[in-house]
């Protein structure tokens, strides 16, 4: 039987991708990127195909990567990894750069940003592989550590979004599934923690619009602990 | 102007990947294993088409991850990392088992392994992407941390070897260049440091049938620093 609590200990950076111009743009939380080769520079970003974002790299043949610190606020993740660029302008109010390609980076907690040219695209089934050629790169900041995926989810306390290559299913974890009197749930996003007991209402009679009071992710991204 | 060291802030983990079956097969340290769909999970290998392996894996069709902890012992790096499986047999009395498709699987410091058969194939210029489903994965010690790249490279003053798709060409770094009397080598593999003043021997004088006295690398894996 395969143990998907193996599938952790593939490590992975934290970054926000964007792509579009200074008119259209929309960025997601991602941990798939990577190069994949040295001459030239190329790296990859694997992105779902029903992401918002997937069709802008399409449209506009290029994406920048913003690399995230350990210490990058709750608040990122609820917007650019649990929210549809469909519902909101997630770059309004952001501090943002337009690379040469005219592509957007997002510049708030950046402490590296990667700029890519896509020259090709791979279908992997749910997923695309957009390959870039590196047009610019610079860093902000070289004293801050790169957040990893595995500080994301054992410090952080985080768990990537369905759409993401990484979700796991938990009921594909062996952990033991026992009923609980008063239970606790915790937020996918920002890691906070509702506690029935204390709250006094159980999380089942919440609202379905009830959202995370720490950084306003939906309810239905929260899970039983 | 591009700044390489940028490049230094995306994450990776340390692996040896392996491909063939019990009479005739190879592995190499590889950076680049990342999960790209989740449903069904498919890894993506990224590898030098000048690799041993890479042509091992196109005939065989599959692929193991041994996930390397933070301990691992330099030797695996000499090793798996820059020595050619042409020259010679890498799994010879090293501990490996093999998984469901055959396939070798480096148990030696591993934490835990994957083992994927390859799906597809994406040329990428000097390497190939290989796409393979997950058909087995294990931990082997949860308590154990995975080696990334950056601490490879920090802790254990590693860097990446030729073919591999993050080797940097050292004159592309904004580093001083300044002619000195006596210089230090260090070991790419091991962070060997061979000093010239200590040594009495300058490093250019060294056969070039020389190799690292602690991991056995060839003499031009030693960098200038």
């Amino acid at each position: 039987m395969i143990d998907f609590n193996a599938l952790f200990k593939i490590s992975y950076g934290m970054y926000i991708v964007c792509s579009g111009d200074n008119k259209s743009g929309n960025g997601f939380v991602s941990n798939t990127v990577f190069q994949v080769t040295s001459e030239p520079a190329k790296f990859a970003s694997c992105c779902n195909k029903n992401n918002f974002t997937a069709g802008i790299i399409e449209k506009y043949g290029c994406f920048s990567v913003s690399v995230l610190p350990q210490k990058t606020d709750a608040e990122m993740f609820g917007r650019f990894g649990y929210k549809s660029g469909r519902d909101f302008d997630k770059l309004e109010g952001m501090n943002v750069k337009y690379g040469k390609t005219g592509v957007p980076i997002v510049m708030k907690e950046c402490i590296a940003y990667l700029e890519c040219k896509v020259v090709q695209k791979f279908d992997v089934g749910t997923h695309w592989i957009f390959i870039g050629e590196l047009v610019d790169a610079e860093i902000l900041d070289g004293s801050s550590e790169p957040m990893t995926y595995s500080y994301y989810h054992q410090v952080k306390k985080g768990a990537a979004p369905k759409n993401a290559p990484t979700y796991l299913d938990k009921s594909k974890l062996d952990i033991s599934k026992a009923p609980v009197e008063s239970a606790l749930y915790k937020c996918s996003a920002c890691g906070h923690i509702y506690d029935e007991k204390k709250e006094g209402v159980k999380f089942s009679d919440l609202p379905d619009d009830w959202k995370c009071p720490v950084c306003g992710v939906d309810k239905e991204d929260f899970i039983k602990i």
